[in-house]
């Protein structure tokens, strides 16, 4: 079983974070964490859980001299280097690493470079973050479906390889990753497809960070209770009925973590 | 922050328990379920996980005399019960609470009845059983967005919710829980609403528990895989591009829960 396993040398371990509350981490990434002998990271694993992170034995590959970002396969060839060491290595990334975090194409890099490598899976962020607004992204009332999907693309460019028509036509909860800086495009490019503009969205910012703020509207709302409100990324938005149940539950609902930041929450 | 907080009497924990895998509890899942007074729990958790919970402090509500599954009702009543009762309640379901399990419906009772609540998102089977085959449910070559959807419901019935067609046209992932049973239907179901035939497709039993069993094919044959490998439910299945990637990573892939079981892994 793998819960009794220690990790091997020139093993890369594909470890997702979580959506940042340390708690949320799953007890293999913490015992990998602890067991490693050298962690890559970037920023979105979330201040809290960054902190918990051995100075002498972690790598920020998030950011790099003047501001730019490590290329992707400037990682790629980190991990093969530690890995040739005989480093027992963890590859860390917020989320889940499988779900919009490239760890598909790390674990590629990786096999085609003869590395052996593990994937430990983590709570999503796309199914975290509306949970702790008390939102259900699928409901026998609402959604019998949900697709995850990112908002990095504008979905006005002939080149975009997100089919919002057929999102809309699914029926389903629709959730947007990094999503908040082109909200206007895609609620009008889901109205366009046949959504009404009455359906629900809600917009979890920080999600289980310090500071987590949650705003909700409607599709046709949603962009001036966003600049209202002051929603920043990174953020989430959940589009369907379901967004919509979170008001009969909120007076009820425990998961605070505005209190332990400077944001203000807007329930 | 939540990390520090203990369980609240009269307080119920919507907690999920991840796929199977023990060590894939979150830090907050472990600690509540040491700290609550009484659990009640499903099959679905998984046999490692259920033999973790003291005898005396919980109940299996997925079964009951003669067979039957316990109703809805009578769990949502359990819950309220316990909670007046000055209890601190975790409500254990597989997987996340959130995902098909159910948990909006037992947090708008929780909330009609009075009775605060907690939701403790937890890693979805969804993402973890692909994860653990070595396929990421999104990547940059292959799937933009991947969506979740339960195989429960026939598709050739006119009730359905399900819009596979829909689901077909996105161009995206699609994981189907609880769905070997009608592979055949919904098979057909996303090639007639477009897909190739040759489309891959990937079968995860059992994930992440004793003799998880992993089956690939396409769209086309993986009907006849299923019956060769004999994969049977609890089963997840991938389809799209991605399940076409676990070949190049496999031999690296050292994810193996298949030796702790009496499963043959078809790798």
């Amino acid at each position: 079983m793998s819960e009794d396993a220690t990790p091997e040398p020139g093993t890369v371990y594909l470890v997702g974070s979580g959506p940042g509350d340390p708690e949320l981490l799953t007890l293999k990434a913490k015992r990998l964490l602890e067991e490693a002998d050298f962690v890559l990271h970037d920023k979105l694993p979330g201040p809290k859980i960054i902190e918990l992170l051995p100075d002498d034995r972690r790598q920020d590959v998030g950011k790099r001299a003047h501001g730019n970002r490590t290329p992707q396969w400037e990682i790629n060839e980190r991990l093969v280097e530690l890995s040739r060491e005989g480093k027992r290595v963890v590859r860390l990334k917020g989320g889940d690493s499988f779900v919009f975090g490239r760890g598909g194409e790390e674990a590629a890099y990786l096999a085609e470079h003869g590395v052996p490598f593990e994937v430990v899976p983590a709570v999503t962020s796309a199914v975290a973050a509306p949970g702790v607004a008390g939102i259900p992204v699928t409901h026998r009332d609402h959604a019998s479906s949900v697709s995850f999907v990112t908002g990095h693309e504008d979905p006005t460019k002939p080149e975009s390889t997100v089919n919002w028509e057929a999102l809309a036509e699914t029926g389903g909860t629709i959730v947007v990753l990094m999503g908040v800086t082109r909200l206007p495009q895609y609620a009008q490019a889901l109205i366009d497809g046949g959504l009404s503009p009455e359906t629900p969205v809600a917009l979890v910012e920080r999600a289980t960070w310090p500071g987590q703020q949650i705003a909700t509207g409607t599709l046709e709302t949603i962009v001036d209770v966003r600049d209202e409100v002051g929603i920043e990324p990174p953020a989430i938005t959940v589009i369907g009925g379901v967004a919509g149940t979170r008001e009969s539950v909120v007076d009820f609902l425990r998961n605070d973590y505005s209190q332990s930041g400077e944001g203000v929450s807007n329930d």
